[in-house]
């Protein structure tokens, strides 16, 4: 196998570890006093019974367990994230400071693993092949999700023929949620198998009081922040595009927003206050052609604009539009199937609702045409193959057209469209993901130490050095609160959207007027993984905002 | 201005620079034999009358020239390029090593500032705020052509009315042939104004014997094997998608090759080959689809293709296609306008030959929307628009979905495309071209220097440490042919395609097969700029297997 002179050199890259950890994780155990869940508090006790009000709990250096032998088995679930190699070698690193003898085992290709019994054994050679590198090919990741008791029978099963005590799972909201189901499980049915899990996911949405961040989501904004910034410098030079880039990330806007800090682009859209001042589709694209007209009255027919890829399910005249086609296809399926492609556009307008169909008209023709044809095997329409980006340059090409109409605009509209998110997934991590995830890691195999289950790996205070950053656990019960999911109500972790009177949006909010007309574009170049501590040793702008004083 | 912390850093980064430079733009100049033209010498020969035949120039240290006070203007012509500034940069401080007080000029948004006499002066303020930053914004670029004779009289004036005796035009194979033309006329009509060239295109098709490479290219490709690499590390996580990747370079797939050798991707085409092969579309999706199969048959549904952008004009039957649509469409203009957008495609089909009637069936139904209806001012269809790695992916499920049918394929087949320019195109210059710009400004002020004019900046054997780098200058003309363009004879730099006998390709065609069966990415990660020097002072693929014994 190839590899680059950077993997290469950067194999030898030696993650930092807070304190608590640095001696082994063999830790001495603070525990705090009994913890809740941020609401439906009897509700998650009740499901919960076992695992329900245990104590947070914070390391120090110098523990003195009895360290017995055992198996641990480790899992990646979801998408990728920059760090998760890092993760299980630390993990890793830290079992075997527990005791050399002690065990890893990998299941293959997410949960699927773990119900279908595929793993491997994690050696000395496959750990150091995969430190400091990006990517979940050491053993794969997958979506299957482990809610059922079948599942977890299997589970059970699997881990007691490897005589392993306890699992390790990586992963989002979701996957730290059904953790802690199975956690439950097993305490409840007596079975010693111990659950622990790391908070994973670029889109910077599993977050609270105690988890400061989701690994992957600062290397991830550093790789779309220095194409962003690469494509103003495009834009500042050529002077005759805009850009419209389209950013990953479902539900939360985090992503664009950190993104939009870094680089102080002219235009970005954050879902989350345009679900809260329900903005439509056409005042957005009015107060974008409105930066484009001030831009361009200033000389400046270039521009940037920022766009997250859930935008358009936080638009609410787009999301009953959306639920309006949805079952008006579906009740007539067979008639709309027989259809020609145009003649469904042409139904969907004369049987929406008055409201529906007057958004509908507004959508340029091609996205009309995709709504009605591009469904799923449900029959639902499939907004995630919207192309957001282009949809919004065409609007804002028309609404221009008709501001010139009345001379309200008098320059050129030009545009550029992107989507950034396959490119940041598996990115090599950055000093900051590299650290945290070996931290994160290297403190579960503390965890599973120091006998808990159902927690969550927790790594805290990370905006200063290494040397002040505090290890422990934070139950994953306290995270929870009960949501409406397909009809039923679950106990989830609490999905953490950007707060609109937080400091990130407030920062950002402050500057956007004079960013949206200046053009003051910052390039933060590639992640440099050598060199001076200022380049290499960043923290998110998100991050340092939300811990400023 | 905000700037960011590498950008920082990066600005105190000193470029390397050849020997013959080291003691200043002031050099001893060491002349060849006359020299001629790649082909057509004699027509070469009458139409630069006074500047045909100079000799190639090699310089040494320690010069003795007198150095009176010159002024000098610059200009960035064409797209933009990394390392433009320093280029610049090292012509500012040559410049100023042959004499304090000498002044350089920048005309402003390309050949067109000159045009106008729209200009700044360069300070040392400036050219420090640039050193070692990607884009072309200090002074702007544009893509007007230096062709006329009122061109070049104005270029006259305004030189004579800023007092400046020699000019450097930073560009591609156009620009600097008519950096040429320009100094073949100040020349033959006594008018004491020097002009130099400087090589740049990040397509990396401006080299010959002489010109080693075209400065850009290093960095661009570097960006884009950043990400494609993190696409393909995602493609081998997940293992569920293909990934089309359409990358920059209208003409040469230079581009495609390079990253290709940098990432070692499943496929990789090269316009070159298709066009020497006379490939049509039928077969360049037969075979991506026989690559598709052949993985999916060993358990791999996932996959990384790279497309160069220029692919479809180097598609002999595509070429026909559309010239036959560009006549067929202006001939009947008035009644295709009056059609409505599905008619024109019927129209199409209806009234090509049999042959590209037959071609234009096999594409999918939006690229034959596009082709009838998206046409340039000149009624044209817009090559440029189409996207290549769309329609590829979405013939070869076409494709697999009639394998699947007769037996030969049982796979699933999903894809994500992309594509790559702005993405690098001002990206800060790795230090390969940090360097290289700067010697190739600071030697056109040793050119300049030397009294020259009609030449290019040269600087050879850049494979190896600078120390052992080669300055000088090149005779324009010596890499000229007559080319037909718009239906006249013109002479032109001739433009380097990829050969398909060269040792680059030679490598690629060796190793493909064994690429697209296994999965043997490599991870190149971001640019550099700190760190060892294996990993910090790479030379491209390209450029080390050209030069390699």
């Amino acid at each position: 196998m190839s590899i680059s002179p950077l993997q290469k050199a950067r194999a030898a890259y030696a993650p930092k570890l807070p304190p608590a950890l640095a001696g082994g994780a063999n830790v001495k155990v603070n525990e705090g006093v009994p913890t809740t869940a941020v609401a439906d508090v009897e509700k998650i006790r009740a499901i919960f019974k076992t695992t329900f009000g245990s104590p947070v709990l914070t390391f120090e250096a110098g523990g003195s367990a009895a360290a017995k032998a055992i198996n641990v088995g480790v899992i990646l679930s979801g998408g990728q994230a920059p760090g998760g190699h890092n993760v299980i070698a630390g993990l890793y690193d830290g079992l075997k400071s527990l005791n050399k003898t002690n065990k890893l085992y990998g299941f293959l290709k997410g949960p699927d693993g773990l119900v279908k019994d595929e793993y491997m054994e994690l050696t000395d050679a496959i750990i150091d092949a995969h430190r400091n590198t990006g990517g979940f090919d050491m053993i794969g990741s997958g979506r299957t999700k482990l809610e059922t008791d079948e599942q977890f029978e299997a589970a059970r099963r699997h881990c007691e023929a490897l005589g392993i005590s306890a699992l390790v799972i990586i992963g989002g909201d979701d996957s730290n949620t059904n953790a802690c189901m199975l956690a439950e499980y097993f305490k409840s049915h007596s079975i010693p198998i111990q659950v622990i899990g790391c908070p994973k996911t670029i889109d910077g949405d599993l977050k609270n009081e105690w988890i400061e961040t989701s690994f992957g989501f600062d290397t991830a904004c550093r790789v779309y922040s220095e194409l962003i910034g690469n494509i103003g410098r495009d834009a500042n030079s050529a002077k005759k595009y805009w850009h419209f880039i389209k950013l990953m990330g479902r539900s939360a806007s985090h992503i664009a927003l950190e993104c939009a800090l870094q680089t102080q682009p002219n235009i970005a859209i954050i879902s989350e206050e345009v679900a809260e001042k329900k903005m439509t589709l056409g005042q957005i694209v009015d107060e974008i052609a409105a930066v484009v007209a001030a831009r361009s009255a200033a000389g400046m027919n270039f521009g940037v604009a920022l766009i997250p890829e859930g935008l358009i399910e936080f638009v609410p005249e787009i999301k009953v539009l959306i639920s309006e086609l949805n079952d008006l296809l579906a009740a007539n399926a067979e008639k709309v199937d027989a259809m020609e492609k145009a003649d469904k556009v042409k139904f969907a307008l004369a049987n929406l609702t008055k409201e529906s169909a007057a958004v509908f008209a507004t959508l340029p023709a091609g996205i009309q045409m995709q709504l009605c044809n591009d469904r799923d095997p449900h029959g639902n329409v499939q907004v995630s193959l919207i192309e957001t980006e282009k949809m919004l340059a065409e609007m804002v090409a028309t609404k221009l057209k008709a501001m010139k109409a009345e001379g309200k605009f008098n320059g050129k509209f030009s545009t550029q469209v992107h989507f950034f998110g396959y490119e940041g997934r598996c990115a090599a991590p950055s000093n900051y993901d590299a650290d945290y995830c070996y931290s994160l890691g290297y403190n579960a195999a503390a965890l599973i130490g120091a006998g808990r289950t159902g927690y969550m790996s927790s790594v805290r205070n990370t905006t200063k050095p290494a040397s002040e950053w505090i290890a422990g656990g934070i139950p994953i019960t306290m995270m929870m609160n009960i949501e409406r999911r397909h009809g039923h109500d679950k106990p989830v972790i609490r999905k953490a959207l950007v707060e609109l009177d937080g400091k990130p949006f407030a920062f950002f909010a402050s500057k956007r007027g004079e960013w949206a007309k200046e053009t003051a574009y910052v390039y933060p170049g590639p992640i440099q993984y050598f060199g001076p501590s200022e380049v290499c040793d960043l923290v998110t702008k998100t991050l340092m905002l939300e811990q400023s004083k």
